[in-house]
């Protein structure tokens, strides 16, 4: 953490074990470290996990936004920094910044994350306990995450069960496992052909153990949308922006 | 690691978002650290990803025994201790020492890593370089794995379709996602009342992209016995031995 508390930086490094048919950190194992970096400057500022359940509140991670440069490959270090961008008694906005070994920025990602009552499941009161939390001014480049659209005429329909390995200590879908849902919706061999520049998603309705969903996917706007739908509502939407990379 | 190389310790701090259904280590994520940890000793004496890959060799996984007395759970401090118990030319015991954050031992592994050529995904030589790999003395009091048989008559029978997330840098399923195939033949409810006392795995033969295999179960004989088939030979075995746990 810095001095301040305004920063948090987690040094990683990326094993062969790890990685994806690609040989980099995959995208759901991202996310990981992103909540990860975030969960222990949160602890480390005094508004984690501990010092919320006794509020009987809790985060609930609502947005991610990814954009990468590139990704960390087999046998290489990297460091995740995170700070509050701005913080209310509803929501924060937190930002992390992607390095390689050697320094260099390598990808940003912002994420939203949502006061909830852990009792109702509605929204939480931060009043109490935000005030203070030292904010960070790194300016995070990439763009604000645009409201994710339903997902029409769709390309591809396919059901999915959620089952035991999905399910987090909150008894639903763990963040990460949206993350793998949607991609398995492309092949090994696509993925050798392209990369992800943008990611987005909206988590938006909790998913419990043994629901079947339909994953929803649309191709043909520029970009993938996707959307994971239970009884026909949106549970969450995603956006992906490839670009193409070169033979492996 | 240890002055002398013989072991080899990462500590970790397990985050809420890490956490299953029940508020610990997911058996996977706990078999990721050992793999995790056995692959940053070998890195640092010598026979690791590098040094094998420059001569076509790999250190592939072949079995795993893990026995927990009590698993980690949400901001607990834990380390993963490990040590060469033997090693040849085509395989070596390793082992993995889990203490909690006051030191107590709460768990042990033992795995063997087989040594492969990458050309051919045969059994590789690795003469050259495993004289003088510093063997550890520390005594790990669980048994070795008895040979898992096949599982006949079985209660229960599911297919599966592996997809682009379970599959790692080797271009096969990643050894974490077996077991997670594995657990998933049982629901939440189940593992409220009854935690796994005792784990063993053995990886027989590869499965890859979209392969579609058989998950079968037998649980009458006073443990769970998971076959996972493909075209009726069996790619990977598991027996699992439960404990009751008390309300959560």
């Amino acid at each position: 953490m810095s001095d301040d508390g305004r920063e948090y930086r987690i040094d990683y490094f990326l094993s062969a074990g790890e990685c994806n048919a690609q040989s980099v950190i995959p995208m759901p194992t991202l996310v990981q470290r992103i909540i990860e970096v975030s969960t222990m400057h949160a602890n480390s500022t005094g508004i984690g996990y501990a010092n919320l359940h006794k509020r009987g509140l809790a985060w609930v991670l609502s947005r991610i936004s990814i954009e990468m440069d590139r990704y960390p490959g087999i046998n290489e270090h990297f460091s995740l920094t995170t700070w509050i961008e701005s913080a209310n008694r509803h929501f924060s906005e937190r930002n992390v910044m992607v390095t390689d070994g050697s320094g260099d920025v390598i990808g940003y990602a912002r994420t939203i994350w949502v006061a909830i009552d852990m009792e109702s499941r509605r929204a939480g009161d931060m009043s109490a306990i935000i005030d203070g939390v030292p904010l960070g001014d790194r300016p995070c480049p990439i763009a604000r995450q645009a409201k994710l659209q339903p997902v029409t005429v769709p390309d591809m329909v396919r059901h999915h069960r959620f089952r035991y390995c999905d399910i987090d200590f909150n008894r639903h879908v763990n963040s990460t496992r949206y993350v793998e849902t949607i991609l398995n919706e492309w092949g090994v061999e696509f993925f050798d052909r392209n990369e992800i520049s943008r990611f987005d998603i909206a988590y938006m309705s909790e998913i419990h153990y043994n629901d079947v969903v339909e994953v929803v996917v649309r191709n043909d706007c520029g970009y993938s949308e996707v959307e994971i739908r239970r009884d026909g509502a949106a549970c969450t939407r995603a956006r992906l922006a490839f670009r193409p990379v070169g033979p492996q």
